[in-house]
């Protein structure tokens, strides 16, 4: 069986089989399969080994699997695998842990591929064959000069394929054609890289251009699901929260949600005032009132979808700000068409009503509604590719500015168009009340 | 220069300088960089170099990148490479181009590094160093029976490691314990299972279990940030488009958004006609109508968060359809928290206002508005629950049934319940009209 089948076959056992399950496991595979529990079943085998045998499974492990096992245990339990680890890997592991969340520092590993640039091609061989089963990736082999700094990279492909008496400085690709990365990095600019550039590992240098470790593409994949999520969650105007969905409890879930439902309530009031304001002419006017929600939710609907391409445009690096001129010009004839075409609709659509229900709607009233759609449909087409890009210069995440946020702000404009054009038509004694 | 960073230089030059710069590259790196160049850009170069020249290009790049290519290109330039090319690619290529879109087959290459079990380590290697640079991927090498079928797996790391005259059969990862996939599996399947067992590269093969091609990690990066996108552009109810935003033109899409619009402007026929019913209540009792727009938000804002979370979950797996009852019972609780207090913040909202404005809203009124959130709320987490569930079991896809499409629906329910309890309130005598 794979290591992450087991792994899923003890996270889905009972808490006293898990420990009897991953004693089961060779020496060889115990660290790998660990690395893929989930945290609370780590917590549950931790608690329930001998000192020595957290000792070899610590030293066994990746270092940046085991600093993602580190950060999601509790305080004690950490303790505890700290105190024992040889004193070296507690170094490195207290190191990793002090990179800031997000950082390209805290997904990074020591375990790479590394060699001075004098090394000779068999010598570079001779070493990988002892060593490769302790590294995380070798399929790129990062070269430096003997003060640690990132001169230079050379693939296993290339290796093998050289003579053996080459020295790696001849073979290399040179330090200036390099991708490679800072410990502080946000993580999401490092996928982006590793994406452009088809990359399987980038290497990741301290501010004096020492190698410091690597990333590899698997934690990139990770990264890239995460920040997936994140943008949907921001969209959706929940707080970002890391635990699955199942797990976390009623309370959390609670915390996450409510904060941005109180604000968009309370930003209702002036939904609400807007329509107190109106509330005279609504009740002389039949037919009027029955249209708000229908007029507010097509302006969001059409807001939500500008501001969604434009925040994934964003995130993707297909739209920049300064191509805002070009982006506002386009959707502005997007909207004139889209909402030409649903008032035509809807006036069908209202005077079929009519005639069904035989309702006292006026030809003017249904008028009204369709040319507040028109307006309704550009300017939320506008607010919609306006606020994430406004959001982006002033250092916000666009993906606030989706559905929930651009409803709330267009709904407020949709009713002051609609009541000003009705006030309009009954100024000039088109409209004219029951 | 990176061929990636080339590929861009050439993309954003003018179309005469475009070729100009093509021409300088050298034969070894004039593939790669085409390969990385966006689709206009493609036609424009091949449109301007010579027949000698185009079966050259074609025949240096991998086939996953020229199947690209051809997708993208207009038919007459399909046919004028095809024609350049030699019969045994043209068939390669034929064979993948009729692979149906989104599945396995149409994202694998066929230059992947296979060898029979019998082959010992030391003719691999010696293989290899001869064919390592036609071949996309050598980090995991495919073993082959007598008739191509799968039989393992040998990593290049285990390979360098391993005695000279050892054979391939004895270090191989056998059959059984091979992630492999079919050519017909949807390559979103892929793109999970490369992603559960961390592989650099999957392998693909026939009904018969036959090794066709290989896919490699960075066309899965990019399947999933397409599969990500794809998901949400259907959660703004826009129909999916693989064209970027800026290179759209506004016919597109208009087209785009306009079929979602009109359907669900149509489906507003049920608010209004709920709102119509009403009416002549709405216009005795004050604050009534100017609360609906904050109530309805409300209600899509809650169903919204909790419809997000939900199709997130199902797409990466957290969420099953056969979890549903746990996930309606934690719904349920954190509605009626959310209801709850959501309600006694709107009750202070709307004293405050009543107070500073002077306004004459009934303290029954907003008691009327205060618990309708309740239920609005707890029917907007049902219903944001249950129907990607349903989508899901059903078939379709659980991102269609996310905020526009939830708020449709919750508006309804949430106008219904209002008018239901505010009559209720008026039947009872505790709300009197004005």
């Amino acid at each position: 069986m794979n290591t992450v089948d087991i792994a899923a076959v003890i996270s889905a056992a009972e808490p006293e089989m898990q420990v009897r399950i991953f004693r089961l496991l060779g020496k060889n595979s115990s660290a790998e399969v660990f690395s893929y529990l989930d945290s609370d079943t780590q917590e549950t085998v931790i608690n329930s080994i001998t000192n020595v045998e957290v000792h070899n499974l610590v030293e066994d492990m990746f270092i940046d699997d085991a600093v993602d096992f580190l950060e999601e245990v509790p305080a004690n339990v950490v303790t505890r695998v700290l105190a024992q680890t040889s004193r070296e890997t507690r170094e490195i592991i207290n190191r990793f842990l002090s990179y800031p969340e997000d950082s390209a520092g805290s997904i990074m590993t020591v375990e790479m591929a590394a060699f001075q640039k004098e090394t000779s091609v068999d010598n570079a061989i001779a070493e990988l064959r002892k060593t490769a089963n302790d590294k995380e990736s070798i399929e790129t082999i990062y070269i430096t000069d003997s003060e640690r700094h990132l001169v230079g990279v050379v693939t296993l492909r290339k290796l093998i394929v050289s003579p053996p008496d080459t020295l790696l400085e001849d073979i290399m690709v040179n330090e200036d054609q390099v991708i490679s990365v800072a410990t502080h990095d946000d993580r999401e600019a490092v996928a982006q890289i590793v994406r452009k550039y088809d990359l399987l590992s980038v290497p990741v240098v301290d501010t004096e251009n020492r190698l410091v470790g690597i990333i590899t593409i698997d934690d990139i994949i990770d990264v890239i699901q995460e920040e997936n999520t994140e943008d949907f969650e921001k969209m959706a105007l929940l707080l970002p929260s890391e635990d699955d969905y199942l797990k976390t409890g009623v309370l959390k879930l609670t915390k996450n949600r409510i904060v941005w439902l109180l604000i968009l309530m309370i930003s209702a009031t002036f939904t609400g005032q807007i329509i107190t304001g109106f509330e005279d002419k609504l009740q002389m006017i039949a037919g009027l009132t029955a249209c708000i929600p229908m007029l507010m939710d097509t302006g969001g609907n059409a807001g939500n979808q500008v501001s969604t391409l434009i925040i994934r445009g964003l995130a993707l690096g297909t739209v920049r700000p300064r191509d805002y001129l070009r982006v506002l010009w386009k959707e502005i004839r997007v909207a004139v068409l889209c909402g030409i075409i649903l008032s035509v609709v809807n006036f069908a659509r209202m005077a079929a009503i009519r005639a069904i229900t035989g309702s006292m709607t006026p030809t003017p009233v249904i008028l009204v509604v369709c040319i507040s759609m028109i307006f309704a449909v550009i300017i939320a087409k506008c607010i919609g590719c306006t606020l994430p890009i406004i959001a982006k210069l002033i250092g916000l995440d666009p993906a606030l500015m989706a559905g929930p946020m651009i409803t709330t702000i267009v709904d407020a404009l949709t009713l002051l168009i609609y009541f000003g054009i009705a006030s309009l038509f009954l100024q000039s004694g088109i409209l004219v009340p029951a």
